[in-house]
């Protein structure tokens, strides 16, 4: 296999619950060295990208902020190419910093588009009506995903994709979809390094979101068997990932 | 037309706004005394039948409690049929009063079904939450309308619908559906009087939701042109109304 750029998973793939992947930085580190182009992708709607740094280096990657790619990165390159310029944001955590930092502020005036993230208690009746107003005066509809559920210490929790469905069915309106496995995510990641799909390899350990996303996006996907992988799960799937490797420290042995 | 029932809506044919229809109290008080079945229809899932007597009695309608028909009353009797015991409301207004006079209270526990109506600000996250935790333990789910929005002094509210859009969406469970234009709705108030469908005739100010909800039940449409009632629109639909009348007051011309 010969790439030029890597997609790179974070949860499952980097790190599983509080533990780095063994030789996972090391691995990360060879392949930097190397010229690598990489993108570290992650689903997270509630965190910035420094946070999700500092977690990482905190596990002893040598990742910079740069170097990560979320919805809400997506988000803020896909409204910028569509020259939008008021957002209404409906989120929670500290994911408005990382709009902030691309000088973009929630709105409640001028709303062009409404960004609906994993907001937990802010799904409010009275921030989903105020969406639900923006959206009926013409605001488009962006999801950073949607995602059903996740799973929590307590139990099952509602993700974005409820609410986004909910604004859909008062609006008649789509959302525009940025986080995994959306195309557009893959493909702004790619748009980020400058390289093309075929290029491009990505390394997940979910064989839909992040296998079947990339392959459908003409890149190709490495699955790993860390985190969520499950050998029935692997030969139930419809979508035969590339190459499967034990983790991402072994990522180097196809090159 | 010969009928030996009525389903006749309230809200834009009994009155509109807060005038009454004129002729429309001294109209109903003759079908009665004629000794036709009427049950008074409303889509209302924020209140309970006593409350809506007491507006109407205020207008000056002869019209009881065991007269009026609301999602909250099929799904009462949806429930009984059912055989279902433990429910959990995600509601809001008083229609909790209903269930109560049932011996219907929401539960937390052993909940068989969630029954989920226009709840406003009881839409929070963690009732949208525990909500879906019933159905995910097998709950099912009940929805007692799945409206897009109304219409309030200061702007549009979201309705029950994309609420129960989320949770289906969530749960991947298709709501059952009890108040206009179900077919749930229009049989169970048949089932209320102990006619059938070519014995009764619907008088709606609503060419969707009145006459065709009940035309697709077997039950003649009569649609009056108070209320909601547009030429425009009924000029553009697809369906037909069996009669069209000036109000309510005038029903007894096409008898």
């Amino acid at each position: 296999m010969s790439k030029q750029a890597f997609l790179i998973d974070i949860d499952g793939v980097l790190y599983v619950g509080d533990s780095p992947v063994p030789g996972a930085a090391d691995a990360i580190s060879d392949l930097k060295k190397k010229g690598y182009n990489i993108r570290f992708l992650s689903n997270t709607t509630r965190k910035s990208r420094k946070t999700i740094v500092a977690r990482l280096t905190g596990m002893g990657f040598d990742i910079g902020p740069g170097e990560i790619f979320t919805p809400a990165v997506a988000a803020i390159s896909f409204i910028k190419k569509a020259g939008i310029s008021g957002v209404h944001l409906l989120t929670t955590g500290d994911v408005d910093k990382e709009f902030a930092e691309a000088g973009i502020y929630s709105c409640s005036d001028g709303v062009d588009a409404v960004i609906v993230g994993d907001a937990g208690d802010n799904f409010s009746y009275e921030r989903m009506n105020g969406a639900f107003r923006f959206l009926l005066e013409g605001a488009g509809l962006i999801a950073l995903e949607k995602d059903r559920y996740w799973m929590a210490g307590d139990g099952m929790m509602l993700s974005a994709g409820p609410f986004v469905s909910a604004l859909e069915y008062a609006t008649g309106k789509t959302a525009a979809i940025m986080g995994k496995p959306s195309k557009t995510f893959f493909e702004l990641a790619l748009d980020s390094m400058g390289v093309g799909a075929s290029d491009t390899a990505m390394v997940g350990d979910d064989i839909m979101t992040d296998i079947g996303g990339s392959i459908s996006c003409g890149i190709d996907g490495i699955l790993v068997r860390t985190g969520k992988f499950r050998p029935e799960t692997l030969q139930a799937a419809e979508v035969k990932p590339t190459a499967v490797i034990r983790s991402v420290a072994h990522l180097e042995t196809i090159l």
